[in-house]
């Protein structure tokens, strides 16, 4: 009955959770800290979330899970997590494709070396202890103290809060300590000899990295990821937005699972690298504009209708513990700036990162994922152009037939090989499905062989092409190769969805190389920013058309240059600075608004090839 | 039963709360939100807080009450708040001496003239509303308005509370609003041609008295006092102060009902003014280093204990939300600074209303009341001298037998004429009791009549001089006269406490004077600042010796010149300065470690006269 109580056990984890009756699977899998895939929100559209039921109390298949599973797989207790509500006591099996927490996480970018020039510096305190002959304030006494050292004087202040810390501290640890200032400020206290750390983070929709730097010397101390807790509310932008929107009790359930999955990340890189939290004397985070809205407990309302405005896209220096962050200092997360609603600091923290504002070259910048963002700059004209399209979850795997994120068992890489096919999956394990990479290789390689047409059409009578319930579709793994014993195919849908997104990025590039009168020999450099433009098969992706043909240009694959913008902003003033100039130099252009975009985008739907193929 | 409910009923105001059986009716009081007064933090030391119980669930009289109470009290029902435990449904009858909300407060000291020069600054918002060619984010939108001002141009920034309120506040406004400023900081907002407003804040041990400034023009718009809520947790500060000492719990507790009744105070300014409390733009308090530590929470551990060290005694701007204090702006609280553990911000407050720091004349200043403070200013050698003693609550009432607060019916003034004498009581209600001028004027009288002589002895035989229970005591007030139908007494020990404490305070004058090489003629101005010293009678002040006989000195009874100090303060960052040269400046000599000063305090209890008198 609804509101009994039940027990719901979650494989292979071997998680337990108590829950009311009647709650969705997602709902339990929230309570019990697992978090699922539902790209769409969990309003049962994308299917992503498929779980097994196991035992006897299997709920009976709603109409949408119907309409998404096979006959088979509702048989065998398959249903979506977001969709299926659990009479009784059970088990349920989540698959490796639906616990998010499986997904690859990339940590690392380019590293840059950057002069450092932190904002929080440290001070050694050792001073004798108060008398009746010296009676200062405990305050007074550490101002005093650090009025003596070499350099400006100063009146210094400090929070209450840590005032608050001080007395105590001073007298346990009689007089020897660590203070850590930023500019007149003391803003907390460490042991003695303890070097300030700050914490760098990438606050992805998807995933949040994080990274423990040492501010006196640079080292990286320690790195750690997890997927962005609020993917359970809804894997895509949107939704969240939505749901935020609703009301400060649901915009702050958001905030506060960030937050949360903010604090436990710092937790652990202070546990990784074996140091007190009290070292943590500064923050800088990058993110898109919604995430960081979402963060920081601002307003959405503008980021939803037109004329699509930001609260603010200036940075903000947010005391943390005004953003649900406790920790012992009174520290500050530096938020770098975003150029607009819809190109954020992760975009201003890639450019400051590959340098791509200073470069001596015409230099291109590309970030792909479900929004790709996309940047020109030209040094003679000191232009700096930034588009942004909306180019869907297809580069995730999603929207694809059997298309999965970038985790084991993803198929990341294929080549034909005269009559022969191989597929290369991520760990090497047995093929579940494609990721964004594979997808892009299966259909280069199509392409090439023949099984597509320029329109994207799959011509019957090729080899490893049949009929499907949807029409034509191509076997990329049979049954017996899979790791699941199912056929893994590329469907005419799929390609569809290729080309739509494809289209997206590369007609955006165009029209950006149009208006700024750029030919693509100009270009000199050309940098892929972000995960997937990392993994991504450069030659497959020219091959398909979704990035030009660029003659003279070198190519790099910067891996997460977001996140090492947001190190070098954490260790340099200088390079916050220089992130204010890109922020306000950067010239967004409106794509929408180019009249020629729409024929472009037409047009870059075709998969490039001989002329003669074209009627 | 101890743990069952019951119903307590107060009278005359009325009110009424259920407690657990078993509580004392102090704690019932406190629940009810009545303040009663308990010296001595509700041990059962001072006697003060004698209620009446009615009815029939009269607890019986405890040990303590006995000794405190005469026979017939406790048959009237009689019982100390403190002790006495209420067993059942019952009614109490608070009297007027024990209620401390009837106590006089002092509003205004004497008005100075400042050149307005205030933190916050207005800036006015007309702007359009963003569009698709204008979607500059919100926050940059009132950043680029500011910046058209004429004037400077900054980077301006605001904390994320701050900038969370903006954008529902701009639309609703259609972008007409006002902008209130500080440094490059945007703290806040409030609608559309409204000035900022300041609070200063005088926090006295027993009372709070707040005063409604519009920052523009220096207009006073509204004074409001309330007894310190913290008097039912121990009149004197020390109480207060072990209190707070014994935990968080405590001293949070102690904390929040200060800033309670701060933000009460605020909130009825804000009333009778009839403005917006989003106009509160600025605050600035003054008190005593104890007060100001218990309200921003800090620890109080260095203050109780040698060598007595603050946790800060500098200048503190305290963000109103970390101090309890809720109100929409994101504003601070400026602490005006302080010279140490034992002379406050109030006593800097009263130098700077009264500019003493920059007077052309030898200026002594003096602030009488459980802790007198002595300031003595010298322009020719730039010394200002600051010295403290604890002068008890005898000039409060306290300690006097039939000594009470300066409440209506308290005798105020005492003056013989001829044969007869006559008293006034503040309200001109019948007398009750004496409050701490109008004991100085009877002893005044009582030694020019010689009923005592200089050793304060009563005289046998002189007339009204009659044996009491402890010794010769003086009728002042005849029960037929009286408000309550008891005679008004002042006994031998009364006597006694007065010589006491009046000796602390000229003991303290003359050791100043005499470390300073300071004659009494030189002396050309002397201040008497707080409420003793404006409502005492001079001459009777200078007849007992509890102030110098000062030729050439002209003498001005200041008023509440730490609330003038804060005022002045709150509307002028220039007096923000001064008050912080002051602290600087100000030296503070410990009388105890004078080799004469307890030589020194045993000549002062004598009462000056005729040599002959002496042996």
């Amino acid at each position: 009955m609804p509101g009994d109580s039940i027990t719901i056990t979650f494989q292979p984890v071997g998680t337990r959770v108590v829950v009311s009756a009647g709650s969705t699977v997602l709902e339990a899998g929230r309570e019990a800290g697992l978090i699922l895939a539902a790209n769409c929100g969990g309003n049962g559209l994308c299917g992503r979330c498929r779980v097994s039921v196991l035992g006897e109390n299997i709920p009976a298949a709603t109409e949408v899970e119907c309409s998404v599973l096979s006959r088979e797989e509702i048989d065998a207790g398959q249903r979506l997590a977001c969709r299926a509500r659990l009479p009784g006591d059970t088990a349920v099996h989540v698959p490796r494709t639906t616990l998010g927490n499986q997904q690859r996480l990339q940590l690392d970018g380019e590293k840059k070396n950057v002069r450092l020039d932190a904002c929080v510096r440290r001070h050694p305190i050792e001073a004798l202890a108060p008398s009746l002959d010296d009676s200062l304030s405990d305050f007074s006494r550490v101002a005093q103290i650090l009025n003596s050292e070499p350099g400006r004087q100063t009146r210094w202040h400090a929070s209450i809060r840590t005032i608050r810390r001080l007395s105590r501290l001073a007298r346990e640890s009689a007089w020897r300590f660590t203070v850590f200032s930023r500019g007149d400020e003391v803003i907390g206290f460490t042991g003695a000899g303890k070097h300030p750390l700050g914490v760098a983070v990438d606050l992805g929709c998807t995933k949040i990295a994080a990274y423990l730097l040492d501010l006196e010397n640079g080292d990286q101390l320690a790195a750690c990821g997890i997927p962005n807790p609020q993917i359970s509310y809804g894997e895509d932008l949107i939704s969240r937005l939505v749901l935020a929107r609703q009301g400060r009790e649901k915009s702050l359930e958001l905030a506060r699972a960030v937050q949360r999955g903010i604090t436990e990340l710092i937790e652990s890189l202070a546990d990784q690298a074996n140091v007190e939290l009290s070292q943590i004397a500064d923050i800088c985070i990058v993110g898109n504009t919604a995430m960081s809205h979402l963060l920081l407990e601002l307003p959405v309302d503008g980021l939803l209708a037109a004329p699509f405005i930001a609260a603010t896209a200036s940075a903000v220096d947010a005391r943390v513990r005004e953003i649900g962050i406790d920790l012992p200092n009174d520290i500050c997360m530096h938020v770098l700036p975003a150029i607009g609603a819809f190109v954020g600091a992760d975009h201003v923290a890639m450019i400051l990162a590959n340098g791509l504002h200073r470069s001596s070259h015409v230099a291109l910048g590309i970030d792909i994922g479900t929004n790709t963002e996309i940047v020109l700059h030209k040094p003679d004209r000191e232009l700096l152009l930034i588009a942004s399209c909306p180019s869907g979850p297809t580069f995730e795997g999603g929207h694809i037939r059997h298309g999965m994120r970038a985790a084991p068992g993803a198929i990341e890489r294929v080549l034909f090989t005269e009559d022969s096919l191989a597929v290369k999956t991520i760990d090497d394990l047995p093929p579940i499905g494609l990721c964004g990479s594979g997808v892009i290789d299966a259909i280069a390689q199509l392409r090439q062989t023949g099984a597509i047409d320029y329109r994207g059409h799959l011509q019957a009578g090729q080899p490893r092409v049949r009929q499907g319930e949807l029409g034509n579709e191509y076997v990329l793994v049979e049954a017996k190769d899979s790791g699941h014993g199912k056929d893994i195919v590329i469907t005419q849908q799929d390609i569809s969805e290729v080309q739509l997104a494809k289209a997206a990025v590369a007609a955006s590039i165009k029209t950006l190389l149009r208006l700024s009168n750029t030919r693509e020999e100009e270009i000199g450099e050309m940098v892929l920013a972000g995960a997937f433009g990392t993994y991504l098969d450069v030659d497959s992706s020219v091959a398909i058309g979704l990035l030009p043909k660029l003659p003279n240009a070198s190519c790099i694959q910067a891996g997460n240059s977001a996140g090492t913008g947001a190190k070098m902003a954490l260790v340099s003033r200088t390079m916050r600075d220089e992130a204010g100039q890109i922020a306000r130099r950067a010239v967004r252009i409106e794509l929408k608004q180019q009249k020629d975009f729409n024929r472009e985008l037409a047009l870059a739907t075709r998969f490039p090839g001989n002329e003669d193929e074209k009627e």
